[in-house]
């Protein structure tokens, strides 16, 4: 059997702790969607606002957006999602399951070094191993689909939308009007989007129902280029400077035939994911767009989609550098990153192996846990007066169960920087323990220093 | 024609300022679906974060959940949404336009003052004005629904979820095992449900695609009343503590007929909205669901959702308190509550009428806007310094053009709180003038002492 990786162990430790279940689980699950946990919610939330606050209100060039995920029909036949966003599937005549044709042909050149010289007549079937009888590939739409009204007719016809971006172009307009806004400057959305996933997997890498935190940032035509590498850097500082390792992290240049059709540039960031069969997975991607999708919406809207520069007296179609982040792909990467196991000393003068997530303290669902050593009512006040003031500020942990280890051990595996220990002294002191999750050593601090002290070491 | 009421007048604000446009308006627009402009999306954000820290982080009794918006099928099944979820419609057999029975029936009586003797056919054609001609009520879902996976069949159907309280009940088991929690303890979730609404309208009050903030609490049965109390109580406070006129909010006791099935008992917050026809409209509902739907997922799936007490050795399935608010609906109400007129001096020694949002600080989308008082390069680098080393905190406004008198009236107009003026002297004495929104005074404040200032009065 293979070697557990980082990423098994993550997933398991993501279940057991509460930072994702599968969705709908008492009823079987659904094919590859999740439910984000009291712990994944509090990740999430917090790698949301770090990304909010680094591109969109850290900016003077940029600004938020948060369109509907349901927009008219007319959005995405201008879009071209309707005509392209599909791709070829194939019935097995056998088992009358589909698949796509291009992934089948990929598996058999994975497994046997070269591609099928019959095409898919030399392709088995996945489920019987029978010698492969297959339909002719028809295309079939990642879009999906709902239906708005009393009827469900082509009128009420509606798709929920594939990627965030399309709203922010068709309020290009409405922004730089009401907002005063001037290229070069941005627009910055999180939201869900959805695709019809043929093969999803891989945990919460890929998923029907997924979270998107994309930049559309809109220059002259003759600085797109300088914009592209800007945003590049951007990105991956972000990641770095949230504790990623760089070692495993890498820009790919997307090659021409496998970019979108919009993008005359691509440079997508690889996590080390170490997936079987594949160690290296998209953990992000910027795009230049060109003016490929202003101009199709000013075509088929005629609403112009464009700047008149004042100081120039031109008017022109900006460039769309956009920078696309997968916001549960982050999370994902995050865990597995910081995921470790190390030596903590026990209590009987030896070492044990501990689990401990080191992740950025800004990122940490839980920002300290208050633990008194015992639970006897003297110390239950004090420590409970002290979580609530807190939290206030952070999220907050109480423990009073178990050995104080057992404990400690706990608020490792989930990632919490601090462990603040309530002890009889405390009532004689006024003071706690106060224990870094990292280096393990620990501090004295006065009660009434317990909030400046994380302060600092939280934010600073 | 009607008196222009503050909501009118915060429709027409919204729009142009740029909090909140039609959605897909190049293309026309969808029948009632709103896109949140920089403005609006930063106001939601602020809702939302206030909503989160108030009842999640800063509460040791809760804890946060993200579930999918596309559960299983069984979920609805078992919660009853597919069975009983829909409403009576009919179809004007004129122009085989469909609307819901008992809405016509309602608006008869509006009108008449009175119920129709003969039922619908007492009732015109809304459009046509004929006497009515209607086929027999047929029943009507609520759920939109979309399909997962190659082919659009019975195995494939999925529904949108049309509330996020399901995600949280199927969870029960997980997250108190995860998460170690007991009752009294709650889990609260903020995210998107879809209704296909056959009346959406009043502006953001009703849409198909919304957003939801959730509780379910879970208690001892015995203790349920007690909690309901506490939540209604609570929630009230919410939005009188985020500054909302408590003149213009009221709690209804829902009558038993008007409840949801699953209730032993409502309140809703009801807001003076000013609505054409109506003054007051639902903000929010705090109900008792019993132990209805953890039952109805305990039959469903067999799964036991329950709770066993250690200490008495019993086991119960726990009553469910469920403060449920719309977030959009919350965001409506501070916007029309805050909207205000009064009289600002101007430059010729009189009075003009000024617009302003006096929004409490913690919700204000702009905390502060820097004014340099002219677009000199000599005062150029001081502001756009000073701005970016707020923005590491706020999110913050930037704006050197036009008077400083129409600037001020713009971020007036806003909600900004405060606005600081960059102007010559500013070289001399390294001070800048901050002023307040709602007072209109001046402080003169050193450069160094900026932040801190701002920081004591916007989280004070």
């Amino acid at each position: 059997m293979a070697k557990e990786t980082a990423l098994d162990k993550v997933i398991s430790l993501a279940k057991r702790r509460g930072f994702v279940f599968q969705s709908g689980e008492i009823y079987g699950g659904t094919r590859s969607a999740w439910d984000y946990g009291p712990l994944g919610t509090e990740l999430k939330e917090n790698i949301k606002a770090e990304w909010w606050q680094t591109f969109i209100r850290g900016r003077g060039d940029m600004v938020g957006l948060d369109s509907a995920i349901i927009l008219p029909q007319a959005v995405w036949h201008a879009s071209g999602h309707v005509k392209t966003f599909s791709d070829p599937l194939v019935e097995s005549l056998h088992t009358h399951r589909r698949y796509r044709a291009d992934h089948l042909i990929e598996a058999y050149e994975a497994k046997h070094g070269h591609p099928p010289e019959n095409g898919l007549a030399d392709i088995r079937d996945p489920e019987t191993g029978q010698p492969g009888k297959w339909t002719e590939p028809q295309q079939f739409s990642g879009l999906m689909k709902t239906f708005l009204g009393p009827v469900d007719d082509q009128e009420g016809l509606h798709y929920m939308r594939p990627e965030t971006a399309q709203g922010i172009f068709v309020n290009f307009n409405n922004v730089v009007t009401s907002a005063r806004k001037k290229p070069p400057f941005g627009i910055g959305q999180i939201g869900k989007a959805f695709r019809n996933e043929i093969t999803p997997g891989n945990f919460i890498f890929r998923t029907r129902e997924f979270e998107q935190m994309e930049i559309e940032y809109f220059t002259h035509p003759d600085e797109a280029d300088e914009w592209f590498k800007h945003w590049v850097d951007a990105c991956y500082n972000w990641f770095v400077d949230l504790g990623l390792n760089p070692e495993n992290l890498r820009k790919f240049d997307v090659p021409e035939d496998d970019r979108a059709h919009y993008s005359a540039g691509t440079i997508d960031l690889e996590y080390r994911f170490d997936f079987a069969g594949s160690a290296w997975g998209e953990l992000m991607g910027i795009a230049n767009r060109t003016d490929y999708d202003l101009n199709s919406h000013t075509e088929a809207s005629g609403a112009k989609l464009q700047y008149f520069d004042q100081a120039s007296g031109t008017r022109y179609t900006p460039y769309v550098i956009e920078p696309s982040f997968g916001l549960t792909r982050a999370m994902m990467a995050f865990l597995v990153d910081s995921y470790t196991e190390d030596e903590a000393p026990n209590t009987k003068g030896g070492v044990d192996t501990r689990t401990v997530l080191k992740l950025h303290p800004k990122l940490a669902p839980v920002k300290a846990a208050v633990l008194p050593l015992s639970k006897k009512p003297e110390l239950a006040g004090v420590s409970q007066d002290l979580a609530q003031s807190l939290r206030q500020h952070w999220n907050i942990d109480f423990d009073d169960s178990g050995a104080i280890g057992r404990r400690y051990r706990r608020q490792d595996e989930i990632g919490t920087p601090f462990c603040i220990t309530v002890d009889f002294d405390t009532l004689e002191d006024q003071a706690v323990t106060i224990r870094d999750r990292d280096e393990m050593t620990q501090e004295r601090v006065s009660l009434d220093k317990v909030q400046s002290y994380l302060a600092v070491k939280l934010l600073g």
